[in-house]
């Protein structure tokens, strides 16, 4: 299958769709008010909505609509996943962490208000992931509700998204293996997609078949996505991608790219795709888009 | 009454108890390993564990025992409060925050491993907690672990305790009044101990009146707290705090010090604890050592 250097028109309304609903809902879910506090929503609402590629609930959404589910209640999934990428990206981007100034084509967090609010807004973002998801309105089956928390907080927390961003400060230092560099990625940016992938069977109570189809594939496309993240890194535009290129190459940390070559990690990307909507063919053409979004990933430039 | 200066030797013990009990818990959530990132889990070990009133995990353990409460459930949910109390205080320690050096006798995460660890070790312990109330072993009824969950975070987030953070950061700059000032200290502390008396009820299936009058106890004695907290801002020595003082008039914070004085601080605190400790009378004596610990609060010298 040729690599989409853009998304075809089909792929782009329906990540246009998924944007739109997210922003909805995220508008919703974070009320402007006149309460004194509500400088902390500011942030929380720079820090999530406009702009962004919105690919955790785009895999939410797309994998709900695999099983039927309301779609109320994948959007509140698909809000609670951004949350937690969006926290993520503002610690990350903090001084004491990447120090960055730019994100999605705007200033960080921390640079539009301060250092304290960017790690109070992060907080706040991260418990409200949770509040959603524990809500009636998220899933009238408190067992669906529960296994989604458990499942986001595995994703999530020390031996997962978190655990991945402590071995790369530790990478800053430490020369690792390609293991390690998989692993570390893998827990850093994997798990979560992966979670956003299997959200929708968890919503659906889908059969083990299919449940395992969509992790295998998510496994896939994560690492996929993080070598083609790598890769820009080295060569995007800023322009493109509306953050701040060659922060790891500065950071000297460890990348698919320095430790494998950018022509191998291009074609381990390849081959990661491929692999990834292979196990999709469970599906029976009913999970084009996720295909499509899987191409779109590979061969995206920003 | 009259205010014991130290805990009596029952509430000395049932103390002690909670302790032991909620320092093991800990131990086993937080377990040793070999794995390349365990830097993040030595952290969240050195957050967590060694000193600290445990305040939070003892009203928890002795409002779960109101209702025959099994103790694994009543100290898992103990164990997660108190993560997400320790998570907030290694947060508020930041350079960006507070910037507190010495914390519970010890040098404060930040400054024995690094802000960015730091900054780690807090998202991580917050997304535990959620981890351990969506897990079957809290308890067996889903519906009784999303409505801890839930309760949690609408007393952790936004609109409870961090939202009560950001206040405080405003607060720096900004004269408040008293309305202010107490909505403000029921956000930062009074949600989350509330929360934490009213965990039993919810763990036990209790009914609304013993579950309005844990919460009615809870709040008075969390701003009791608070207001016994200001106090020893201003007058204990950080040996008997085992943290800085004088950290507040520093910083120009308003507190109830600053708007009201010392004596009337200290008339008020003592007003409510009576009035706390009256809300716990339908429970016939059975609740003698969450009195105890009422008095104790307003007497403590650290």
């Amino acid at each position: 299958m040729p690599s989409p250097r853009t998304a075809s028109p089909k792929l782009q309304e329906a990540m246009d769709d998924v944007s739109n609903a997210v922003n909805r809902t995220i508008e919703r879910l974070l009320p402007e008010t006149d309460l004194p506090e509500d400088l902390l929503y500011d942030a929380m609402r720079h820090g999530t909505l406009g702009g962004g590629k919105r690919l955790r609930p785009f895999l939410a959404i797309q994998s709900a609509f695999l099983f039927n589910v309301n779609s109320v209640r994948a959007r509140r999934v698909a809000a609670a996943i951004e949350f937690v990428h969006c926290y993520s990206l503002i610690h990350d981007d903090l001084p004491a962490m990447d120090n960055a100034l730019l994100r999605r084509g705007k200033p960080t967090v921390h640079k539009q208000y301060s250092d304290a609010t960017a790690i109070l807004a992060g907080d706040a973002l991260l418990t409200l992931a949770f509040e959603i998801l524990g809500d009636r309105e998220t899933h009238a089956d408190p067992n669906v509700r529960c296994s989604l928390i458990r499942s986001l907080a595995e994703a999530a927390g020390g031996r997962g998204m978190v655990g991945g961003q402590m071995l790369d400060l530790i990478g800053e230092k430490e020369e690792f293996d390609l293991g390690t560099i998989s692993r570390l990625q893998r827990m850093k940016t994997g798990v979560l997609i992966a979670f956003a992938c299997e959200s929708g069977a968890i919503l659906g109570r889908a059969n083990d078949v299919h449940r395992r189809a969509l992790r295998n594939f998510a496994f896939d496309l994560g690492l996929a996505f993080q070598v083609t993240d790598d890769i820009l890194d080295v060569e995007a535009d800023p322009q493109d991608t509306g953050k701040d290129t060659q922060k790891d190459t500065e950071a000297g940390k460890a990348t698919f790219v320095s430790a494998m070559g950018k022509e191998a990690a291009r074609s381990r990307a390849k081959m990661l795709v491929a692999q990834a909507t292979r196990h999709l063919n469970v599906f029976e053409g009913r999970a084009d888009m996720l295909k499509e979004m899987a191409e779109y990933v590979l061969a995206r430039r920003a």
